[in-house]
């Protein structure tokens, strides 16, 4: 059992966003079973370990719901193109040292920012899917991900069967796997490179087996016209049609999106990973995230990969949300910091299925959990924590973090993996194969 | 003498922006006096004081071209405002606990931000100058600022003459408070609040005493309007019928300039302190720093003072400029990660007429000197030094800072204040204040 003692606000993200003050959260086991005043958990439980959080801020970890975590290797790579560029670019770079070492090892260091970064849960499309699942899962991150689905062979060379037959065990991959609860997920790359009939198929199978569903959809303008051009339909509707739609997926971006499509992703239940820190490196344009909230879309926030975005950084993901939201509305007040924070937690965990276990400080909830030191001066003082979160803290301000109730960062330093061998290695995979 | 030892990375900043790698640097006196390959220099200088600096990227500091260091106080404090909505706010919360003791303890406060982040110089307007500067200066910043001017008792209820002598007496002042060279400054609020007549006493005495001058100008479209009600034209247009232009100022924000005004300042040799963290987040607009730079005006990058923009994160400004270019120009090469950081050094060094002193790594000019740690998992790998300063790296990367050959900040630590004594000084103060 651990006490995290007397944080100095406990942000909690619950339905009332309600924060405590010179309170305490108890774990034990995988969740959190009880939060109050500090004096009164104290005495409540003796026997538990005491982490001491006086002058730290204590909130659910962060989920980022768009990432591709072995493109760490990656990071830099692609400079000055659009996503057309950045993918002929990339997909060259992938084929020569994305096999499954380099998978594993990127993962372990794309885990291992996200993880010090105050990130606990992180929904990866990637190839090599056991292999880049494992290596996360090794770090202590919540890991969700599953096979990638192209309709031709991408850098990974599968044909469509062996990719189906990898998606059919994957529930079981999952299990021999082990580490935190995730579901199952597929993850169909999108709809201009997945066939309809293909996309019928992953449906079907993800019904199947009770999986999530991420692809990418509409996240620049040539996007949807190739995807017209080759399929004569825009990506939401090929979505819509293949049944994809009706399974609540998490379209990745979705920049370019009409409002006829974002009404009926709002009726079906669809949820949008929103990355503006990739789409505006990438010129890909401007999510209006207010009015994705407006019309009844859950929205959570993503990183993208390290490729693009060329960090995994979530607490930048928020800041340029919050900022490019009153760019986008020419309005200071288009949308407050807790909605924000909503955004990178709670919302995250509804947009995976998964609110009723992560996303909030609550009793019953899994121990999802980081804290912030606040005795810095760039966070000082402190008159809103929403606002402190969002506007001034940064990813180093992190000091402890929480994963189903282990400690995977302990002062700023992993607990399950050395950071000096999972760099190492990395530097070791990229330089090896001459990129 | 100082020796910093084996930089992976030496990223000068010259005029051909080059990076040397595992190469060192030597600082005498307040100055660079050698810079090259690691293994010469250490034989060349025997008897310097070592600092190893293996595996860190050196680059010269950050300059912030506007910032308003005491406001760190009122960090927070306005939210989901726009430019005149803060303004009422804060300036009812200045007339309240900023006073000199207010205003010295904020500069001391902002300063310690600033340095910790790599800012070694500030161009900072704020009341009570001779309090804020000599804060700034016992932390260890480069800063350079002035009285301020309003027509109208301000915060600090002084006349206009009060002003002026405040003025006449300021290059005293500066010698008397003594820390790193920097130029006399005068810092008029904006064109809307400073007479025309009082603009031209300020010109000339900027011509007698060799100041430069900042000044806000064209922050949102509210103020452009309200500049022609009151006195019947833009402000860039009063700032040149009162001479002011012809003195190349930094022009504070500078968002709504028409395609006339751009070239007018291009002209004169005006600069431009681009921020856009703070202009996004009170939604004034967002200013085309390209086009900026095509038209010819020398660009630099501020942060704006901590109750707009939350913090004083160069490295926050750096990115967002960058990302925020992509968009307005919808390009993703509209502006390389070099063009950036130069904005941040050696553009900012220009704007402030001190190009031959400081902003860049070259023998001759003084050593405002950072270095960053690189052997950390979101800094791995490095393709391109300026890339991974820009979307990479962050305030917290920092680990040493040198201003005028002095280091300030060791191993992430002030050298010349205690943080625990500053950050409680501002607690106390705003607390002891009720504000």
């Amino acid at each position: 059992m651990i006490l995290l003692h007397n944080a100095r606000y406990l942000v909690t993200c619950d339905p009332h966003d309600t924060v405590l003050e010179n309170s305490s959260l108890v774990i034990h086991d995988t969740k959190i079973i009880d939060l109050g005043p500090a004096k009164e958990i104290k005495n409540r439980y003796p026997q538990a370990q005491l982490i001491d959080l006086t002058d730290q801020l204590v909130m659910p970890g962060l989920i980022n719901l768009h990432t591709h975590l072995p493109m760490t290797l990656l990071r830099g790579v692609a400079e000055g193109v659009d996503l057309q560029g950045f993918l002929e670019l990339v997909w060259a770079e992938e084929a020569r040292i994305m096999d499954v070492e380099g998978t594993y090892i990127g993962a372990r260091l794309g885990a291992l920012e996200s993880i010090l970064s105050g990130t606990t849960t992180a929904l990866d499309m990637y190839f090599h899917p056991a292999h880049n699942h494992r290596g996360a899962v090794e770090v202590g991150l919540r890991h969700v991900t599953g096979p990638v689905f192209f309709s031709f062979p991408g850098p990974d060379n599968l044909t469509w069967d062996q990719r189906m037959d990898l998606a059919r065990a994957w529930p079981q991959t999952l299990s021999e796997i082990g580490g935190p609860y995730v579901p199952p997920a597929l993850t169909p790359h999108c709809p201009l490179t997945v066939k309809p009939e293909h996309l019928r198929q992953i449906g079907e199978l993800a019904i199947e087996q009770g999986a999530i569903i991420t692809v990418h959809t509409s996240e620049n303008i040539p996007e949807n016209d190739d995807t017209i051009a080759a399929h004569g339909e825009r990506p939401t509707h090929l979505l819509d049609v293949t049944g994809i739609l009706d399974l609540k997926p998490v379209l990745a971006h979705g920049v370019h999106l009409n409002e006829a499509e974002r009404l009926l992703i709002a009726a079906k239940g669809g949820c949008v990973a929103h990355c503006p820190g990739s789409n505006l490196k990438l010129a890909s344009g401007a999510a209006d995230l207010v009015q994705y909230r407006e019309d009844g879309i859950t929205v959570g926030l993503g990183s993208d990969g390290s490729s693009t975005s060329n960090d995994l950084d979530m607490f930048a993901v928020m800041r340029l949300a919050a900022n490019l939201a009153r760019l986008v509305r020419s309005d200071p007040a288009a949308i407050t910091s807790t909605q924000i924070v909503r955004s990178a937690t709670i919302d995250g965990a509804t947009a995976l299925g998964m609110a009723d276990r992560i996303g909030s400080l609550e009793v019953g909830k899994e121990a999802d959990v980081i804290s912030l030191a606040l005795n810095q001066p760039h966070l000082v003082p402190v008159h809103d924590p929403f606002t402190t979160i969002v506007y001034s803290a940064g990813r180093a301000d992190v000091r402890h973090v929480f994963v189903a109730g282990e400690q995977v960062v302990a002062n700023r330093m992993p607990t399950k993996v050395g950071p000096e061998e999972i760099m190492s290695a990395a530097l070791g995979h990229v330089q090896g194969q001459n990129l």
